[in-house]
């Protein structure tokens, strides 16, 4: 089969790679019909997050089921599925939490410590715990945006940051987690989704996507006229694949009210100052987080029903076999790209 | 009257100062009986905490209601009651919501920004939402620990750091408020507590107050121990007047498994390093906060049930003109003083 | 000045009555704007809910302080207020807990057991934490909607019943209290709303206030086919004036989940019956409630943005003097009334 | 093998029976060590609860792993385990929210709808999430408490309860459930826990098991003296084998402070009375649960650092063969039994 393959920092290849097997009998090979490039495959190609060369990249895919270990109750060949980012066991302790990104025996594993879904077939682990059944009427685009960019805004930054009505919410950093993020926020009726960002195209993008400020500079007194000078219920740092995790964080603390909530969502490649001596009064609350995608059979009936719009983030659509052009156009900035998806069917 | 009053960094001085008069109607002039001194106390002297000289200090109080403002409703003249180190106006949102040590125009004001109990007498501004009627058949020296010591460590520590039953938490540092924390985690009854400091005394100190184990050196391994490898539950930072902030911080956040909390309590008076790069993916929630003492009817509850010894804190006890021996005493770690007591009955 | 008196049960006069004074130093004197009459003024003629005849009535009401008892801090003669139909004073253990519904020395007091808002005058005890002040550029009217009906239906419907993104919310009984819930609802974006009554006026006022089913038969079929079989997230038993209370609340725990939120919202004048027989095993919670008010800062924020809209409840304009037709109004199904309003400047 | 066998209301037999086989490969075949009756059991023989007449009852179990499933990842013959009452599919929509009772293939399946484990084999189905591996030094009969009884009380009472510290906890039914759940609300440092029951036997347990309070006769005045004349913060309806469900839950719901907790735990028969028109505004919440058995891993932890003593509850021990003698026993109430255990080793 064809496979984008990770070849050490900078380097990888789409080439030819031998088809995956089921190894336990909890796997599924899913044939793989639609699939996009996350942020994090670019910082694995920049060598922020290390990967063993050789690896297929890609965690995110909607596909067909083409074959199923013994142990899988719930999939057949034929079934047309998400396969999420997230591989959880069912079983271990964390899984039983509910937290599938925190999975002893899986977690992040796609494309990270075993091949992936930038393929024509992917080996699926615990497939039962970790794939999706595709309702009909939908797109394969749509709903492979639920295996990643959804859940990771709506859990790691809406959810963690407990967005309330009435709540002005902070979102330094307008990429495409940004934009996901600013699409859930909408789902607790905040009063005001305020997106910060030194890109006129990603502000631009925010506005669309429902932020309702969306601004370069002052944020702080921006926001703190919003609030009656205390500042944001929410602040969320989505340094996204454009980096600058430090400043990210460090700004959107300053822009929490005392009792805030500071939520970081995705790759933070660096340590950060965290001013204690100016917050250990200030109540704030700071979390950090990896999808569990615990949240796709919610975001999936919000799909259902109109009330998200998932296709709004693809931007360029590519066959399976176009992945040069693609990762090309995902990183280079001026291309204005969310999200590109490859599909068989453009082929 | 007599009063202890802040001279500027690294000075103070006991001596005649001004009756306090009412100045609002909601305040009341409470006669001090037993007031102590905290280790914020101790930080201002440092110069730390900024205060203008001049100000009389001390935030904790058990006294004699002397006068009362035309506007309160629950106090009257002779009552005996526990000042709060935080004052709450009642009516701004964050008193609404209970976050009584965020309040708009209180908070920590008494020692900091008024002048405080470390007096004959003291103007105890929002009465009614600041003080509480102490219950017959209990020492002054006890309810006083409810003014600060004991709600800090539960509110701060084992609250925010939501403490469960079958947890290991770790507590970094067992000062006086390190104690607390381990005095009032055990109400939630987890399955270890382990205390990490640097002297002898205290971790003594902390084996005798309920931590199971006390520990100098390698944490981590004792940690990962107890738990399978995963970390504590809940981790506690609690510097304590001894200093070293950053390094507890940062200790603290190392010991927490994923998925787990760390809690910081008191004055933490440096920026740390929060190390991002290793923990985005961990979904940890990081808390800062000021005490609130909202839980003070709840612990005047179980002291008075016994299930909460707040006396055992108090290792030395001092007449109200005796302030000098007292901070002295305090100030030393050799004296093994947890917390002093000053009352007017051992003059 | 007029006031609407209470005489007895089915008995109630529009007369001369004396002006209110101040007895309390935290009390205002309010001059009535606007004021609205409720269903539970209803229930309290029909003698369902017990008053003292000679009581003014009315609970809700937005005017223009006239008098301000000394102990009152944030408000002047002159001040344009919303008065909440709850009296909270601000100091007991509901009241700092934020349960102002419960306050031990207030609550619902206002036209229930001391003299109300349906008057040219009404003395609003507790005033700083019983009032708000209203902000510039809306209406009277619409504000009015915050004294106790959208409240009512958020607190003890939507967050009662802790409605999450993507839940399927039953709402039993279409009066102005169930829209209130249904305007709320959509807050947390739930995926269907199924409004259940039994007049079609009702269930074509659902569908324009947000529901995406009314119905009036056969419910539980409905709700089992858009959950899988499941039943509802959460289920709201509203009965309203229109009474009904038992059934309500029966219908209400059929349409629930295993695992579902059963909220009992206003008045429920009749005991019911609980099948424990068959709910023991499913996991279910039910609440009753009366409205805190603790949201009207939130809510009037999302007046304030265009995200709820309050004037749409209001269909009948009235001046104060005419109380008697307004209640006539009000008070007849087949008028279509959902709220009526009394105003000043409609004199 | 030998089994104890459901012959319909009234009669059951311990008998011959075919051994079990795997018929699914997440199954495992479980020796059993040591089993006890629940009193669950009795309700069946009642006919409270429908089972099918030839089912194997029981659904508590300590055993050895005899054979095991392909399709199981986490067991392998020889391990010496501990059944749980609830399995858990771990798949579905309820298991992966941590609802094992409720879920949609599985919950309590074991002596119910399937054979169960009063015998000497026992087929296990989801085997992977719904046993747990024993720890070493701890005997098979302290470890089968945790199979139903202290999971029912803990979760089903104290943790839907929400009880937390400085709370007055009422339990009204003071049978082996009852005994658990006052067993595990200590964990949460309750100021005081009233037991009340029509038992002196039962009373005394109380008692010995942790109750500071236990009474027959007038709990509305105890409770109301103990809370200022408020009511308890979370009362208990915990009918057991004794029956008398509505009074109970009816009780219950009268000893409640307003904004209280009602937790109904264990078989309740019958309808019960709801009296909305006192409750609707009282801000009370009830439910209602069946064992998730989630806490297992916690309690285990609490059983091995002594924090739980699991062999209290254990008053008779039987041979595997001696069902007809432990049946009778446990249902005689004069016998005091309050779990009886049957264990291989004395045979």
């Amino acid at each position: 089969m064809r496979a984008l393959i990770y070849q050490g920092p900078g380097r990888k290849a789409f080439r030819e790679a031998p088809d995956p097997e089921i190894t336990d009998d909890g796997d599924v090979i899913v044939r793989v019909d639609a699939v996009t490039i996350c942020g994090t495959d670019l910082h694995i190609l920049k060598g922020d997050v290390p990967v063993a060369p050789g690896r297929i990249l890609g965690h995110e895919a909607v596909g067909t089921v083409d074959e199923v270990g013994e142990g899988v109750r719930r999939l057949r060949p034929g079934d047309r599925v998400l396969v999420s980012s997230i591989s959880g066991c069912g079983t271990c302790r964390f899984c039983r939490d509910g937290r599938y990104g925190q999975c002893l025996g899986g977690g992040w594993i796609l494309g990270h410590t075993i091949d992936g879904t930038q393929a024509d077939y992917v080996r699926v682990p615990f497939a039962d715990t970790s794939t999706y059944r595709v309702p009909d009427g939908f797109s394969d685009e749509e709903i492979l945006m639920l295996a990643d960019l959804l859940p990771t805004g709506y859990e790691v930054g809406v959810l963690a940051g407990g967005v309330r009505p009435g709540d002005v919410v902070a979102v330094v950093g307008a990429g495409p987690i940004g934009l996901s993020a600013i699409t859930s926020a909408q789902l607790y009726s905040p009063s005001h989704i305020v997106a910060i960002d030194n890109s006129d195209a990603r502000l631009e993008a925010a506005k669309q996507f429902g932020a309702d400020v969306a601004i370069r500079q002052d944020p702080l007194a921006v926001i703190k006229d919003l609030t009656g000078g205390l500042g944001a219920d929410v602040a969320l740092s989505i340094p996204g694949e454009a980096g600058g995790g430090p400043a990210c964080f460090e700004l959107a603390v300053r822009l929490a009210r005392p009792g805030g909530r500071i939520a970081t969502v995705g790759v933070h490649g660096e340590a950060a100052t965290l001013h204690l001596e100016e917050q250990w009064t200030r109540d704030i609350t700071i979390t950090t987080g990896l999808v569990d995608t615990s949240s796709i059979p919610t975001l999936m009936r919000l799909i259902m029903t109109g009330q998200i719009d998932a296709k709004r983030f693809i931007t360029h659509h590519f066959g399976l076999d176009e992945f040069d052009e693609a990762y090309d156009v995902f990183a280079r900035a001026a291309s204005g790209a969310l999200k590109v998806v490859l599909s068989r069917s453009k082929e």
